[in-house]
């Protein structure tokens, strides 16, 4: 969802640059992210973290873990970052920038492994290139994760969902995890849920889930 | 589901073998397909036709292509023979057969599409193997369809959903078609409901519906 511009962002994201990568330069940051955290260890990425409330749960719960929260809204970094001024993990780090500018962002294979969740559906025909399990997205993931790497996915929408499992299988993914209503299946118990999730969900309606990874 | 047995049945199917076939020794109608229509025209089969209310109309709206009803209970078989002996459809022929024996009862290509509709779930793990979306099955299935082979399956199991979406991308199977609620999809219009399909959709829950291909 698109936020409003807030005056307070702009200054706070500067004064916090041990936190918060604010669009760096292409290439500025490819390949160096291990020394941004404290332990140098697998980085997860979720692709438009939103307000942050999986990642910094995700974070906590997985300390031998590394992980970015990736956003392309200022607004919506910033109110991650102030999370994460209160709980002050070693493990997160905040990125703001475009998910096509990944391939510049990251090295092969530097992320272990890429979370989308809720992303935008993008229900109109010739915006099907804009929805983030495109193939020409899918793509970019395949170049910044290791050889069988994993795509985590989730959303309530539908339409994305039927076409998100067209989409990775004409890619030649490999499904590992299928769920049609994830919160009454195995894995409801090791999920953490989104700020949207956690609203959505009270109103009884299923949460499409989909695991997968590449096949090289 | 499992239909009580009566008496008229053998009765019934042996007095019109024009129509229907009970448990043919293996090979001997392999490749010979054909010469039980009146025109020679690509033949689909459904696996586990039920009462046949699918096939038939099926058959119907396609005149020029030649159906298969195949179906292990013979009462049910008897019961599609009924409603043919009613409708007299020359592209329509019954066969009494386990699905396990489709590679010594059709030759490879003899079929040109396959349509699974509300297969038993068999939701035990050890059951598995019985799932007609099995790899097993997938395996005696592109042995009777030509390459690029299509199959089109339709149910209102979730698991059996879920599996099948896994099963079929697993094989390397291509989707063509997906919907998590086929009634409200663009493929509702020319959807032939079955007996079951009809009842249960008027409770107002959703008909999962993938359509795939082999990829050789």
């Amino acid at each position: 969802m698109r936020l409003r511009n807030k005056p307070w962002v702009q200054g706070l994201i500067a004064e916090h640059p041990e936190w918060i990568l604010n669009e760096p330069e292409p290439q500025s940051i490819q390949g160096q992210w291990q020394q941004r955290f404290t332990k140098d260890q697998p980085i997860e990425l979720e692709l438009g973290s939103g307000k942050g409330q999986f990642i910094i749960e995700k974070a906590q719960q997985n300390p031998e873990r590394n992980f970015i929260a990736m956003e392309l809204q200022p607004v919506a970094a910033a109110m991650i970052l102030k999370k994460q001024l209160q709980a002050q993990l070693p493990n997160l780090q905040i990125l703001v920038a475009n998910g096509r500018q990944l391939p510049e962002l990251f090295a092969t294979g530097e992320i272990s492994k890429l979370y989308l969740n809720f992303s935008d559906p993008w229900p109109k025909t010739r915006h099907e290139k804009r929805r983030l399990t495109a193939p020409n997205f899918l793509k970019l993931y395949q170049s910044i994760l290791p050889a069988q790497g994993v795509v985590e996915f989730k959303t309530d929408n539908q339409g994305l969902f039927e076409y998100s499992l067209g989409s990775f299988n004409h890619y030649g993914m490999e499904f590992d995890k299928i769920s049609l209503n994830l919160h009454q299946s195995p894995w409801a118990e090791n999920n953490i849920m989104t700020e949207y999730e956690a609203k959505f969900s009270q109103k009884g309606q299923p949460i499409y889930y989909l695991v997968a990874h590449f096949q090289n």
